[in-house]
């Protein structure tokens, strides 16, 4: 049987897997990095793990290629990884798949990390429904990845779908991007923290001795909290705002939310479903549908590892 | 030779033509339409007007397809043009692909006036170069079509592009479309001569007797009028974020501007360029291109033949 790595980089750790053409996950494991190690330094430990799992691969299966999902812009023209990517500065002007492909000796493919998310619900999750959709993931950053005509959409050198810095404030916060009023400013994790703690000050509301994050403000909004409830709100109609502005350009047919935040479920989804409908033409929102996405922490292995079979197969 | 008749509705007329597979137009008319007439009112004159291009058919050439560019939505998957449409209200609710296509015994394919524009420069244009572009039209309102990885793209029913209802001023002026900040209501022609108008009165300057038309802002900035070059740089502005936001979502090569006031040239093309930039990463402003349509009147011609060409290889 055929078998593809599937590396998906996070901020301090990787998740490897061995994948198969149908998206059965053979082997897998999460490495620790040290994202101020030099650019070798943090891929050895990497190669060393996906080395551990080759070695008990069957004798009827063999390792074909490799697929990368990486944080930042990655040229997939290239391969390297030209910018972004704020918390492992190193990686930047290298080649992630250059180094993997040379180190195990078989082919590879790197991607941005929405994008193999993308790739991975429209093969194996929620996507599978759709021929046109925006997957989103909310976390520490926004990430996007568009589905189009059936397809996975890069753009002309794999930047497409930066939909963290769609612009939905003119005059709003700076954002580290250099760019004021981003989505990112408005929705991801951080910025609900912010938005949360604000609220809470002004109305003088208890806070948790340790650091808040976006979870305890999801928990708190499902125990009825008004200032989380919110919160989230806020959250929501920016977002409804971002993809209302992407839906009309697009007319997709669905927007899959994912990451850490979505797991969370209606209380984050419902806003946006009802804000969207405000920045849209009614023809183009109608039966436009939002959900959650499905494969949650699998996506990223299994999208990279389907991107690579795909490109061995040109 | 196989023939296909490409049909390209305006306002108060329809442009029509005999096209070969490579472009070449073997025939072609005008026809005056009536926008107040019943549906069959306004599609019969084109019916005869077809018959008569066809009747010229030399004998070792055949009809074998129409292809239309309308305006409004035309829903692809129906061939009904469902909304839209302001200024022939009557072709609402109807397939003019379906009327025509039975009047002239061949297959039929409809699609939205800027997506087959976009068509045209792809295959026979300023398109030939790129494969990931947006055709933007600037004329009494303003339109738009995606060519992406290569090939036309309409969306889920072929909605997509629509690039005159971008929301560039969420506090801004309201349109007709019910939304408020929408792009055509600062860089169509009737939204340049309202700005221009706006400015003479403030500032004293002399107004023709006659109503001022876009042509007179583009040939008064050319001969050096302040006001006519303030007023195509403000447009310009508002392209350049439209633009911007869309390239950093889609990761684009080109803007093509076509449409009346695009013939302007430079004028009109270098205050889009430069403006780009502060609504759009460096990484992906870098090498974009903003250039001017090159087929003018035959592109919704020439475009909706080849799609209709298209659709019948499939």
């Amino acid at each position: 049987m055929d078998l593809a790595a599937g590396v998906d980089f996070g901020g301090s750790s990787v998740k490897v897997g061995l994948v198969d053409r149908r998206g059965g996950i053979h082997a897998r494991e999460t490495i620790e990095i040290d994202p101020r190690a030099s650019f070798e330094g943090i891929l050895e430990p990497v190669v060393h793990g996906l080395r551990r799992l080759a070695a008990g691969i069957e004798k009827d299966s063999s390792l074909r290629t490799v697929g990368i999902g990486t944080p930042g812009f990655t040229d997939t023209v290239t391969g390297v990884l030209v910018g972004g990517c704020e918390n492992i500065p190193r990686l930047r002007g290298n080649s992630i798949q250059g180094f993997l492909a040379d180190a195990l000796g078989v082919p590879g493919f790197a991607d941005n990390d929405a994008t193999v998310a993308a790739a991975g619900e429209l093969l194996f999750g929620a996507g599978r429904k759709y021929r046109n959709f925006l997957l989103i993931t909310l976390g520490t950053g926004i990430g996007g990845g568009f589905v189009l005509d059936g397809r996975v959409f890069r753009g002309a050198r794999g930047f497409a779908a930066e939909i963290g810095h769609l612009c939905v404030d003119p005059n709003g916060v700076w954002c580290n991007c250099g760019s004021r009023g981003c989505l990112e400013q408005y929705a991801s994790g951080p910025a609900m923290v912010r938005l949360y703690t604000e609220k809470a000050k002004k109305r003088g509301a208890e806070l948790p001795g340790r650091a808040l994050t976006p979870k305890d403000i999801v928990d708190r909004a499902g125990a009825g909290d008004p200032l989380a409830r919110d919160t989230i709100e806020e959250a929501g109609r920016f977002l409804g705002q971002a993809f209302g502005t992407i839906l009309n350009l697009l007319n997709l047919e669905a927007c899959i939310v994912g990451g850490g935040i979505s797991q969370a479920g209606d209380i984050v989804i419902e806003p946006i479903r009802r804000h969207l409908a405000d920045h849209c033409w009614p023809l183009i929102a109608s039966g436009v549908q939002v959900v959650t996405a499905e494969l949650l922490n699998d996506a990223g292995i299994l999208g990279a590892a389907a991107q690579a079979f795909e490109r061995l197969e040109r």
